[in-house]
């Protein structure tokens, strides 16, 4: 099917971007209710065209507590019981447009402009979903793929909503897939794709510590008072030293060192240390120098104090000693760093270190293990090939220093193989005004899921 | 005059009484501008008495920001300019009353109970300062006190207002004061009288750190963005070591050990170790072991973390990497230090501990140094006598941890012999429902003061 698909694709580039924008224009901001209605619409929408393409599709409204938005899944079995499936993960919700004065088009009314199209969900996630959906009606019309073929599609991916986790752990059984494209990013540079290999955890905790039954003043008390703040400071500077090192005892043992052939990837991306300075406004990089600032982003595990709360938080001055204080500490996790080891040497560190008179101890608010989708399984092969052959270049490694829940939820449910990449260009800004997506950029995107559809072919099973 | 004074002390217990209740019932709250017009009333109605006993009065309404309510300055000066002059300081100002469903009689309607009235103000300040009035008046009906007099009175103490501070200072060269007696305080225990040999002072910081151009995201940051919240700890935690000693070089050069007189006394007191523990709620205390707790409260320096601002302060979960972070941070300071030079070292100190990548900085918002009244003047001798006559027991010596800054402003406007004390007894329930006074204690006020003009007519000018 490849080439009449291909060639299909090629000359079918208008009824491609008119299909882009009829679901650009459907507003579907899930964080905002009267927009519900849009939501259920965009669903639809994507539905109605998977059906007419010739899938098994049902759209479903999970049960449970927060679920709001129906989830979209589809399903192609025609390569027959012995092909491999590919499954591709998207999302039909956008962001607010918000501020509205700053866009200089409207947010869902497509404008083009220099190559690209300007609308909220242009890049996230509508223009990378799209690649998928023609990909799939233009290989269905034209003998069909050589592998089995599932979407599942969620309208909760911007309020972090429950449904699409939930169904995939309840239905897990008959979800089975071998591929899983989760395209929801950008490429590293113009022409330089990229697949991700790995993505950190996060483990997120509250430390409170606790002194005197009701806040003091601190002239009446101050000298033998214990002060929970004083002894915040004292818990978490010992948590990490002045250069960044964790100093939590064992923290560091399970870290495993990313693969040679990820090292090489990141030593030739194009991002020198000035270039992420710059980038984030300081003055010099914090951490540990013997690692690059990539690998230190990406592979390394991390600690960070987001908030302390307590005491006097107002303008001016107030004497008080409070009673009570708490930190919210995280530590983002990298493979194979273990969330409830980390947990209870954390805690049980913390807990080590209070002070006279104050109770200290740590709670996980909550926890997720890093992600490693692996270099070496034969899905990561198929996707550089079919990169190369639609944009010309072969993806680098890298990884996100961040987490996508969702990589988790499908990981522990399903086990595929992951391809998580991305369409989409660095300064696409995302959930920004004026969001925008390279029109060549789709059109190439579609044919990189025909090809990567046909370089799985023979791909074994996950 | 003493005893014909004092024999009317006596015999005019019921008028003393009624005339505490009628400054009693006038709801002179400070706080409330609708209770402007009842905070003047009250200063009239202490004018109107002063002026009647023979004194003369002015009602000042002291310009400048902020000033409210009047200051009432009086003057007798009948003994003669070779005569010492006692000052009376006090506040006609109360707080407000709330929670109003909690007092058991209405908080302006005076009643007895046990020997006590139950009224607002009616230990802070009305029943102390009543003790100073009435005892002018006697004085002055039985043949005049052998000492000048004086009252500086004002309207703004609960609400820390300008007037009188202001009043002071510009008035400085025609105030000449050689004894201040300022009773807005409590007895350390029944039958027990104290003075006031010290009061801390407090020099309030801000400090400063500052990291990235714009708040960042841990996951794709972390690692490398420099975290002024924990840069912060690592400051705090540099600040005063886990025992609670303060490491700011040179912070404790100046102190000056309390005198062997005072000491003596601390450990008289009776007050425990466990009795403080208790009144904080808290499983140990803190600080410097080498030092009694009471010692730590009253004689040495603190550093104390009031609040932590910046970054995340609310429920749950946020991964930011605030671009800025502040600390409020106080210092209590006790005799000799200098406030401006511990600043210095402060600051100093504090730019030498910051992190790669952020910039730290002190900014001071306040200061003011600690105050030293002395255990040797001759004020002291006279005060104790005349607690001695009037109470049965002589004073213990204490100091205050808090600093009271109308004693910073007397003193460095017209440097009397200060004397610091009080009427009310633990209990009182100041500021709390249910204000309450003792009328022994006030009778025997009256008495007190009437002893102390006799007591130092000889003393010698300040």
């Amino acid at each position: 099917m490849l080439e009449q698909a291909l060639q299909a694709a090629r000359d079918q580039r208008e009824q491609s971007q008119a299909d882009l924008f009829e679901l650009i224009r459907i507003p579907s901001v899930s964080a905002l209710s009267e927009h519900d209605a849009d939501c259920r619409r965009a669903a639809e929408w994507i539905a109605g065209r998977l059906t007419r393409a010739g899938m098994e599709v049902k759209l479903v409204d999970v049960p449970g507590e927060g679920s709001r938005h129906p989830v979209i899944a589809a399903e192609w079995t025609g390569a027959g019981p012995q092909a491999p499936t590919l499954a591709i993960y998207g999302h039909y919700d956008v962001q607010p447009p918000d501020p509205l004065e700053e866009w200089l088009s409207p947010p869902f009314e497509p404008s083009v402009r220099d190559g690209f199209v300007y609308a909220r969900g242009s890049d996230d996630n509508k223009g990378q979903i799209a690649c998928g959906i023609r990909a799939a009606e233009l290989a269905l019309a034209h003998g069909g793929p050589p592998v089995n073929l599932r979407f599942l599609i969620e309208g909760e991916e911007e309020v972090g909503g429950p449904s699409l986790p939930e169904f995939v752990k309840r239905e897990a059984a008959r979800l089975h897939t071998d591929y899983l494209l989760i395209a929801d990013g950008q490429f590293t540079a113009p022409g330089l794709p990229n697949l991700l290999t790995g993505l950190r955890g996060l483990l997120y905790t509250e430390v409170e510590a606790t002194g005197a039954a009701a806040d003091l003043h601190s002239g009446i008390y101050g000298g033998v008072a214990p002060n929970p703040l004083n002894t915040l400071a004292h818990v978490i500077s010992a948590l990490k030293d002045r250069d960044g090192r964790i100093t939590v005892p064992g923290f560091y043992d399970a870290v495993r060192k990313p693969e040679e052939r990820e090292l090489a990837d990141w030593q030739r991306l194009p991002v020198t240390e000035d270039d992420q300075m710059q980038a984030m406004g300081v003055p010099a990089l914090e951490g540990e120098a013997e690692f690059s600032p990539l690998e230190r982003r990406w592979a390394r595990p991390t600690l960070d104090v987001h908030g302390i709360l307590g005491g006097f938080q107002g303008q001016g001055q107030k004497t008080v000693i409070p009673a009570r204080a708490k930190a919210k500490i995280s530590m983002r996790l990298v493979p194979d760093q273990d969330p409830d080891a980390i947990f209870d040497a954390f805690a049980e560190y913390v807990d080590s270190l209070s002070t006279p008179g104050v109770r200290v101890t740590a709670r996980r608010l909550s926890s997720g293990r890093a992600v490693r989708t692996g270099t070496d399984h034969p899905g990561v092969e198929a996707a550089a090939r079919a990169f190369e052959s639609a944009y010309g270049g072969r993806p680098v490694l890298v990884r996100e220093g961040g987490s996508i829940p969702v990589t988790v939820d499908f990981q522990e449910a399903l086990r595929p193989h992951l391809l998580v990449t991305g369409f989409g260009l660095p300064g696409d800004a995302l959930h920004s005004p004026n969001e925008k997506y390279s029109l060549d950029q789709y059109f190439r995107g579609i044919e990189m899921v025909l090809h990567l559809m046909e370089n799985l072919r023979d791909a074994p099973r996950a």
